[in-house]
């Protein structure tokens, strides 16, 4: 039987891996408004950022209470603060759901992402959708290789934006400048989504084993 | 004569500060490098970027020392994570100083900002950088004023990035695509490091005055 210092913990982790959820939700349906220039679904989305928000400020309550009350030391210190930060991120994957859905309503009833560059960007959400989702399945079980494993995966993301500045870069783009500009501003957030997604899996990796693997690889 | 937990807070903030002038430094040279094509500068703010990275390192584990041997509770125990919040958002804005470089080195030998747009962005590079050197004055002497001063001007930067769109977008935008998409994703590089100079002013409001000033914005 776990003590309360660690039962308050498993709280908070519980708290983040819905937050995940509901990151997961916005990118998916941010993703499904650029598309199909849904402005409802944008407006959803752009709406219901409020809710992480919330939730973002009561798990940092929790862990002020935990900081204050358990007063942890070393290595269970650093984990209440690592808690902090993957809220903090979370946060920001969420406004960062809420700049793609406003570039969808933006362009309505235009779609903002041309047919022929389509798969490149929905591929780009897709990646960012599942890093979030599998984000969240680490969160709960604490899975340290799957962790690692979505490090690797960061490098999909960048190829994927390479690929889409190929393309509005060509010779044969003939979109002009507005959907070019919101490409790259799309690929962006997409990227900055896996990115954190990158960084939660990370601190997840320190929670579990008290190492950072950032610091491992900038060392290798 | 401060007790021991205030004296080494205030050494913290020492730290921050000093980071705050890298920072500083990093969105001047790197703009002088994106302005001027100099290939030598953006390196510099590339290579540089690892001591502002150390430099959070040291605060952190300073904050870390500050929670485990002294304890503090209630406001105490908010201001060190404050502090920690603060060093994550100042190594950001670093990052983003490098972006700003990275775009600079890709279109050496020319310049990637067209003359007819050099004005708005060098504004936008003035204004991000402006801000930083507040935030710098802002933190060594806690001024909550000037701290809430920085946040009305955020508006400067929205209004600087639409000219900038309404110039990419206009029809007599000669200079094409990849043009365009550098100048979009500059103004975000400039947006996001006047977007977090505000944060760690909010930030020192609160640490002053144990008020969020974001919390009573969206109270308003």
């Amino acid at each position: 039987m776990r003590d309360v210092f660690h039962e308050q913990l498993d709280a908070v982790f519980g708290d983040l891996a819905t937050i995940c959820g509901q990151v997961e939700t916005a990118v998916c349906q941010a993703t499904k408004s650029l598309l199909e220039a849904d402005v409802e679904i944008a407006e959803q989305v752009i709406s219901a950022d409020v809710d992480i928000d919330r939730a973002r400020v009561e798990v940092e309550e929790q862990c002020f209470e935990l900081l204050s009350l358990q007063q942890p030391v070393a290595g269970d210190l650093r984990v209440v603060v690592a808690a902090l930060r993957m809220v903090t991120e979370l946060e920001r994957m969420g406004d960062l759901s809420v700049h793609v859905a406003k570039i969808a309503r933006m362009r309505v009833p235009d779609v903002a992402v041309p047919a022929e560059i389509q798969p490149t960007v929905s591929r780009m959400a897709e990646v960012a959708r599942d890093m979030v989702a599998r984000v969240e399945q680490i969160i709960v079980h604490r899975d340290v290789s799957a962790a690692i494993e979505l490090g690797r995966d960061d490098e999909i993301m960048d190829q994927l934006r390479r690929a889409s500045f190929t393309q509005v870069l060509g010779d044969d783009w003939t979109h002009g400048v507005e959907a070019a500009v919101d490409i790259a501003l799309l690929g962006r957030y997409y990227e900055r989504i896996a990115d954190h997604a990158v960084s939660i899996a990370n601190r997840v990796v320190f929670v579990v084993t008290g190492e950072d693997p950032r610091a491992a690889a900038s060392e290798a």
